[in-house]
């Protein structure tokens, strides 16, 4: 039988399946058809209690680039940040105390050191009953989500907290460079081969870890570059293998994913709710004698209806 | 003598003091002239791994709100947020794929669980040359500070982040009440009652822990009565007891502080670098088997030049 | 024959005229296919001079509201102004110069004193080939529109400035009332009474004249009732007659418009691109003795893409 | 004598004028000591008859480019729009109808075609007890102004709107350049030559007439460049002209003003209330058979406590 034929089944049965209840993607094999927190369901008692397990000396690592104006970002995103007046407020009582606020305007959960929550990432998708729809984690549509002022459903408030092992796989020391180059696939083998010279096997990573991936171009911020070329990205076989991992989260110094397809967005973030931490700084544990497992903390801000998360992930060993 | 002596002799010695170098405050006597982390020092790797050490079972408590329109809101304060269209981006590719942002706009480091960094209070004071000084933590005047895009010192990014030994005082279990009543001064002999009834010593406290209020007042929430009330505060024996026990931090679900002096604002941010989280949220804690002692968490976002920042506190036990 | 099947038949008809290019409003009869411009077309040279020589004195009326920090809004719509630090800038140069800026953040044209474009009200309708679409003034769809950053077509810049003759229709004092009750829904009679009262002729009203309504509601701004309550508005004759007079705008010191059906947005605005300018004060008209008929002036704002627009209406006579 | 001696005079006379209520520049001997609208205060009634007469044709030049994304803007200033999903409101009712609001944030009386207020430029100055104050138009200080919500006086709401005789000085064509160079300094000779291939003599100009230059910097627009060079500027002589002209405000296509002691900044804005309407497009006249005498308006925004307005300039003839 020619392709074309298995081309049109496969439309065919994604067509029958393709209704609120059931689609490709839906409901989530491993988090069942309400979930809106995907990967950090991992995050048990148990997992944080073998994460915290790892921290030996207590020394913590900054892996976040401070928010600033002029940082790179994508597109027309901006961040802005002003104080009112000076002092805000006061001098007010006989001590004459006076205050300052900051008032901020930005894509705040979508620049800088930036957490790429469930409503993040869609599909535009034809439905079995013919109609168009934008579609979500979990088979959430744009109807359930639609809400000018924050989203309905899939909100990055649903997101638990990241207390969880971090890996970190440092493919820019595998390759022996400072920065990883433009336009680079990044192979299966690179990921192996990194856990060897690592000292570390495969099977040392366990469902609910933060895969962090070290490009080394966190050395390039904050230049705009980082946001305009195509950094380096995994390929189908390695979103696969991230998959199949069953990580809580991935995070790399980019944004691990470039060119028109989107793949780690679409595969990891939309399908299976592995949420992604772009634009992460290494440079305080590489400058370090290095460790590869840690605890690694990531709060995302509880910002109701939001994409992404602004943070301060850590790493503590 | 009388009193009035005495009055005048501190005046006379203060005016001495009051110049960039020297005043009633500065420098710091803890962390020294150039420091901008206050109470967030304490967080060594040693009081880390002892924070860790509290943890039995791994269990997470969010001891936040979320961030959502309509919050109650101090004076002109704002939080807004925003989808820009919806899909925001796409559909792009051959998968079509959509993005959504959000915008957001807001006092955000002064608006719900909020934390005080060092450059939010201060104090208009006569230095020794006659002139009139906005004063902030280690004496650091408003014209190193001030910036209409954000604070050149004392910005929120100094501080480190808090992994400490939560200490919860729970003053409305203490008081038999739900919620502590408006205008209560919380006296000494409060705080010492709480711990009895919670069958800690005082001496259980170290340097460095972070110490936890409970008010009641998260049941209020989010009725607009808790920034309009004067909700329950520290008299000047409670507020010297803290400066005196050496904490990283406060917290409470209301402020801390009112009146027309801010007392805690002044003495203990603003002299003692012992920063405050505001509207704190102690639900899923108090509908559990309680426990006082935990590991704290609270990563302020580093906004660089903010007063303060959101973020998401969370106790583990 | 039954009453459905003239159903059937009308939704037969309005779906089969339902396309781009044809449909129930579009291509608007008066100004063709391609137009964004609507009413404002009307104000020609001709007609700017005509509506310049009913000028005797240079008298200046102020018809809108200022723009300030809590105004009346509806729903979730926000206004606010900082001045970043004070000065802003400075002191620069030898002479030290210093500068002071605003930010402001709003929903800028649907706030206060508001024009509404062609791009703020639309209706969702079946297309004849079975598809839903949003569809707005001259059959634009929101296909041809939609973009986060600012509509791609129908944006207010579109509007000419209005330059023309002002009829002012003083309902409330030909009530004999301040204000015109809630609920009231004006009536051609009512015009027509008004005109009357007011020594004029419906027949002196020419096309491309703004039609000014006095409801007396300015009286109660800034008092929040004015978007909360039902403020008097014209019925579906009276919109009719408007459409029939072919004004270049309407205005009014409410919204003209209320209830579930959006009379006015619907057939002046979006079918037949009368726009709406909302929330006018006739404050300083009605304290004089006064004029009905004068020169009007509006500029809106041509922010590109916006949907509204601030300004500053005026009447000189 | 020697000069110093005479400086040291003009020092000691300059410190005891002084105070609040009498200094060089206040209180304005025009308008008066509480005077907050300048130059705007020639608009009387005559002044907008005459003005209206100049007008024979009734065509309208629009004077001001769009306000958009990406424009240029000095320092960090910014612009951004938005629309809040799409569309913001609805379907809602029987008829679907649906609606869009636009977000906008940015500096926006000091972005793109932009009017500098009374509250824009001031100058640090020792008072006559020794203090420091910034000092603004009319002798308005600092703790006058001072509130990081919109200035508490001189804000732009104060300017009446500008409907007057506008003269054009067409510096370009004088010069035989679409564009004159950057560092020019504009001489008073340039703007008599002007005139004088204008046809027109000095004489014509009157009082409260808005002197418009053209400099040919519009055909760069919306390239950066125009906010980062120095784009031609009226030396001291020019400026000491306009001011004894007495015009109701200037305007240009660029700043008119540039270098480190912002002369017209200085002399016409702040010492004379003579406000200076930035960035302003001649496109639509140059391109017609020219005129140089027309009724030109801009209302001015009224955003309470602003420093400045955007706007649609207008010519008329």
């Amino acid at each position: 039988m020619s392709m074309s034929f298995f081309a049109l089944m496969t439309t065919i049965i994604s067509l029958k399946a393709q209704t609120r209840n059931e689609g490709p993607w839906w409901p989530n094999k491993l988090w069942g058809a309400i979930d809106q927190a995907g990967g950090s369901n991992w995050i048990t008692p148990e997992k944080i209690v073998k994460a915290l397990s790892l921290v030996k000396t207590g020394k913590v690592f900054e892996l976040g680039h401070q928010y600033e104006r002029g940082m790179p970002m994508s597109g027309q995103r901006s961040y802005n940040i002003f104080i009112p007046s000076f002092p805000t407020h006061g001098p007010t009582g006989n001590d004459k105390v006076v205050f300052n606020d900051e008032y901020v305007t930005g894509e705040i959960g979508q620049v800088g050191t930036q957490f790429d929550g469930p409503g993040h990432v869609g599909k535009q998708i034809t439905m079995a009953d013919g109609t168009t729809a934008n579609v979500f984690y979990n088979g959430v549509n744009e109807d359930e989500m639609r809400n000018p002022y924050g989203l309905q459903k899939l909100g990055v408030e649903n997101v638990k907290p990241i207390i969880t092992r971090g890996i970190l796989i440092d493919l820019a020391a595998y390759k022996g460079v400072n920065t990883i180059p433009e336009n680079y696939e990044i192979t299966l083998a690179d990921i192996r081969n990194a856990f060897a010279k690592q000292g570390m096997k495969e099977s040392d990573i366990e469902p609910g870890d933060a895969l962090l991936f070290n490009l080394g171009w966190w050395r390039i911020w904050p230049d705009k570059k980082i946001v305009q070329a195509r950094t380096p990205y995994p390929g189908k076989e390695v979103i696969d293998w991230i998959i199949s991992i069953k990580p809580s989260m991935v995070g790399s110094d980019a944004i691990l994913d470039t060119g028109p397809e989107y793949l780690l967005h679409k595969e990891a973030i939309l399908k299976n709710g592995i949420f992604n931490l772009e634009f992460m700084n290494f440079e305080s544990m590489v400058s370090e004698k290095q460790q590869y497992k840690f605890l690694f903390l990531f709060t995302p801000l509880r910002l109701k209806g939001a994409t992404g998360s602004p943070g301060r992930p850590l790493a503590i060993y």
